[in-house]
């Protein structure tokens, strides 16, 4: 850990804090994270996460929707994103590394038909295509290691890439 | 497809024109969504889409950010509960359903020592699991017929069920 309280614009005694907590005391079983979603009428949710101002969801109206905001299939590629950006940023403060400008371009195909229910399949993303602009002085070989550790240990990357189980409970009001 | 134009404030006509145009001449290899993040210093990010207002993702005080946005984990547990309240939505459209009130909460662990880079492993959501809360005077029936289709559909529950490939290509400036 660099004894740099700051670089990149990181809190690195934070990082440092936390990581030692993690090494003495992780939870076995993990760290929850949640959200609540709140249907506003229409296609529009409000999405609560910890004390936060709310955000929103919405469709375009071709889909329906007031579009007041992204889609949840857009806000799955900002997560995508914003996950590989602190992956880089967090990995850039561990080697030394300083970033001048990051930029991710991200892109994915839905198969809308099935989402209507016109047809049979798989309505979600099968691929995910990133552009990662990285403005950097470091050397080659340091943000080739640094782009393998992100993509390895990015929890949305992971997310996406390995099924995982999910359990949705209906309950009548 | 109903006659109504706007029932649980969808806009019903926008969705029949939609699905008719998709019927004639859906792309055969989808239709692409995307997003672009721009780092902020720091783990902040801008994320936008479309022209839509910019939206952001941060990482709380204690993970080393400035606190200012949910992180990316949470808003992947934001748009899969938004997703499926537009899959609810849609459905209780088609159906003849009225839904009074709709709200869903996520929840999901992440192994935060493996994002460290602590330890090997997966540092994603292997598990969601979610509450809906659902009022409507509908049937129990058309309630879980409903249910099972929205689960079957859900572009963002399709995706984070099953595998899909991530392409990150890295683009020095």
């Amino acid at each position: 850990m660099t004894t740099e309280i700051r670089h990149n614009g990181v809190n690195a005694a934070a990082i440092g804090s936390f990581s030692q907590y993690l090494q003495e005391s992780a939870p076995t079983d993990g760290t929850t994270f949640r959200a609540a979603v709140h249907w506003q009428g229409g296609f529009r949710n409000e999405i609560r996460v910890r004390d936060l101002a709310p955000t929103y969801a919405d469709e375009p109206e071709v889909l329906g929707g007031t579009n007041t905001a992204a889609n949840p299939v857009e806000q799955i590629l900002g997560a995508l994103g914003s996950c590989l950006a602190i992956g880089y940023t967090a990995g850039a403060l561990a080697r030394g590394i300083r970033i001048e400008d990051l930029r991710i371009d991200l892109a994915g195909n839905i198969d809308l038909p099935v989402f209507f229910g016109l047809k049979a399949g798989h309505a979600g993303f099968d691929r995910i295509d990133a552009k990662v602009y990285l403005q950097s002085d470091a050397s080659a070989e340091a943000v080739t290691a640094l782009h393998d550790d992100v993509f390895r240990t990015s929890p949305v990357g992971n997310t996406l890439e390995r099924p995982a189980s999910l359990h949705v409970e209906l309950i009548r009001q």
